[in-house]
């Protein structure tokens, strides 16, 4: 009996309506004779009621401020739904019931609100198959080795899910959510945007990373490294199939590019007559990494008769004052003229496998944004992306004209 | 150093800043040196809105109802609040943490929703108290046998103080609620109520069966096995003792009647011209008993020339139908002549450790009743408690006169 995974996100079960609703989907793939275990979110809106219940009782004490009892507080958003889904079920006659992290156990390592699940612990799971019983397991928890509850962080539910896939040696994991799959750009900013059916790990990481929000990076490479085939599907639209995210598509590569991505209130900062010495790029980008600022794109532009290089890099806008700061701080252990900064800007991307075995895909994009009198501050790229960083402004025109030169409405 | 338990129902934990008083609260009985371990139930609300949904969830499949879903959803409740007590202690500066039933554990016996607490495991909270650090306990929960967390029924955190008090040996258990401790009746029924600053346990029992609210008679009665002083606080005047309940207070009885008590919407039955032979009031009271009907007061009259007998009892009126169902059911089995009920009536009762050692109480109590013209249906009688059922229309002027003849408002 083949075993499915099915993992539903906070607004898929909503309500009691929605839990219904979906206890009906799980109810099709059960009949159908799969083994079932289920992974919840909590109900939307729950855990951002919980977090602000702390938020207003530490207001005052920073630094009293407990990742343990944090987890503790909002771990119970999952285990509340995870009881109510085994209750659906069993309105609807299939056995079934819930696992919290600790139960089963989930274990996890790390700290408090950012841990990593190591190992789950599948044995009871795989009991109750025997049994015909549907396992309802609470998302986005485990128990760490003190023994608390612990949490992995902002929609690790799908990392529940995935990590539980692999566990179970699963053949597909479905993650239910409010859209019915990826799609070549945001429907908001093109028309005739085209819901992909199948992309690759990569394609989907690079979908994700640039604003694709559907699935989160981490639950995509958390995939790749279990070898777990996930498909997205919609709660609302159970019989469409969704986007298949997996390594096989790779086979499958007519296409140079799937999607447009795109992320806004990006800020670019450049260094500029830097001393171009060995372990000057570490100094300035540990003394970043140590304030949690994540740095994105990176450029440098040497100089060689001159011996200085200009770095160029982009932060999240709401990073660039601190950035700013700390480069100041350094003026007085490294060398460099100036530093000048620029907010107001997006990231637009092209993204697709295809594109490495076809040649001439970076020359259409800076042709198609030149036509558009549309100007790029910075050029990055990968094996399978390729970035610019543009004038805010003309993002959406950017994204429009980009997803009809590379014929994405006409997949 | 001496051990206080104190624990905080749900409209003294109902919401973020209530939480924060009573921290303060906390922080004072710590300051003084105390080592503290505080119970708490859910926000008030939280539970019932918990309920709602699962009865929303199972509203059309009743067999389907799951007990241990049930726990593990309503459990919730106060892990959220002891989380955020937590929480509280520390942006008070005070070292805590929470603990849940299943980490401590607090280990249960019976069935899920109506569970036992058998014993509670208290060495992590006596290393905590090494440390100074305040143990803040999920109340109302526990872990069974099976591994899955349990619940000891509505009102069950007083009981969960109760045994945690006696479990570390503690001074005092410290019951924070909405009112400052037991008065001589309910305050809205008579005026000049004083407020009892000494109560026995046995009174205490006959207060909260006979209509007080303010602590479960099963958590008296567990304080009473456990040896564990009681004191009802309120959350909103903490300076003031409330009223403390133990067997201290027997040694100085010297008022007879201590309050008066009554509870409205009472059914009663006689059974007529029952033939009178060993066994047929069990086979009545079991039959009842199996249907989860709780009788109350049962008074029988034998007529010795007719070998008949009648015997009356009374029910809450919500199982009065249900009641005489059960009684033309057995009519086949049992012989009796007709079955007559009655609604409407109240029963009023007058309790006092002290009218042991008093003559004429009771005769004082009937000759009252009677000067206000009010009928006694039924009387009943234990060691230190008079109940008479009466006209439910009169109860507010029963209770009035009973408390002013027994001069309860010039203690």
């Amino acid at each position: 009996m083949s075993i499915l995974v099915l993992k539903f996100g906070g607004t898929s079960v909503g309500s009691v309506d929605l839990i219904k609703s979906a206890a009906q989907i799980i109810k099709k793939e059960y009949d159908l004779g799969h083994n079932i275990a289920v992974v919840v979110s909590a109900m939307s809106g729950t855990t951002n009621k919980l977090i602000e219940n702390i938020n207003l009782i530490n207001s005052e004490n920073k630094n009293a401020h407990d990742d343990a009892e944090y987890d503790a507080i909002v771990a119970s958003g999952e285990q509340i739904t995870s009881g109510l889904m085994a209750l659906a079920l069993k309105d609807l006659n299939i056995d079934a019931r819930s696992w919290l992290g600790w139960q089963l156990p989930i274990y996890t390592s790390g700290n408090h609100r950012h841990s990593v699940i190591s190992k789950i612990e599948d044995e009871k799971i795989i009991n109750g198959f025997k049994n015909r019983q549907v396992a309802v397991v609470a998302g986005f928890q485990g128990v760490g080795s003190d023994g608390r509850i612990t949490t992995i962080g902002r929609g690790g539910s799908d990392n529940t899910a995935v990590f539980l896939a692999s566990a179970l040696n699963a053949e597909r994991c479905d993650i239910y959510t409010d859209v019915n799959g990826v799609y070549t750009t945001d429907p908001r900013m093109a028309d005739n945007v085209k819901r992909l059916n199948k992309i690759s790990y990569e394609e989907m990481i690079e979908m994700s990373s640039q604003g694709a929000k559907v699935l989160q990076t981490s639950s995509v490479e958390s995939a790749i490294n279990h070898n777990v085939k996930v498909q997205v599907r919609s709660t609302f639209h159970p019989d469409d199939m969704g986007t298949v995210i997996s390594d096989e598509v790779m086979n499958n590569e007519s296409k140079a590019v799937s999607g447009v991505a795109y992320s806004k209130d990006e800020a670019k900062i450049t260094v500029i007559g830097l001393v171009d010495q060995p372990g000057i790029a570490a100094t300035i980008f540990n003394a970043l990494s140590n304030k949690s600022i994540n740095v994105d794109m990176i450029v440098q532009n040497n100089f060689i008769e001159r011996k200085e290089t200009n770095l160029t890099f982009t932060v999240p806008v709401t990073d660039l004052d601190q950035s700013v700061k700390i480069l100041d701080d350094l003026k007085s252990s490294i060398n460099y003229e100036k530093v000048i900064s620029e907010n107001n800007l997006s990231k637009v991307s092209i993204i697709g496998a295809g594109m490495r075995n076809q040649p001439g895909i970076a020359a259409k994009m800076f042709d198609c944004l030149s036509k558009n009198n549309i100007n790029i501050e910075v050029i990055s790229t990968s094996e399978i992306k390729i970035s610019v960083l543009i004038d805010m402004a003309r993002t959406e025109e950017a994204v429009r004209s980009l997803h009809q030169i590379f014929e994405l409405d006409k997949l």
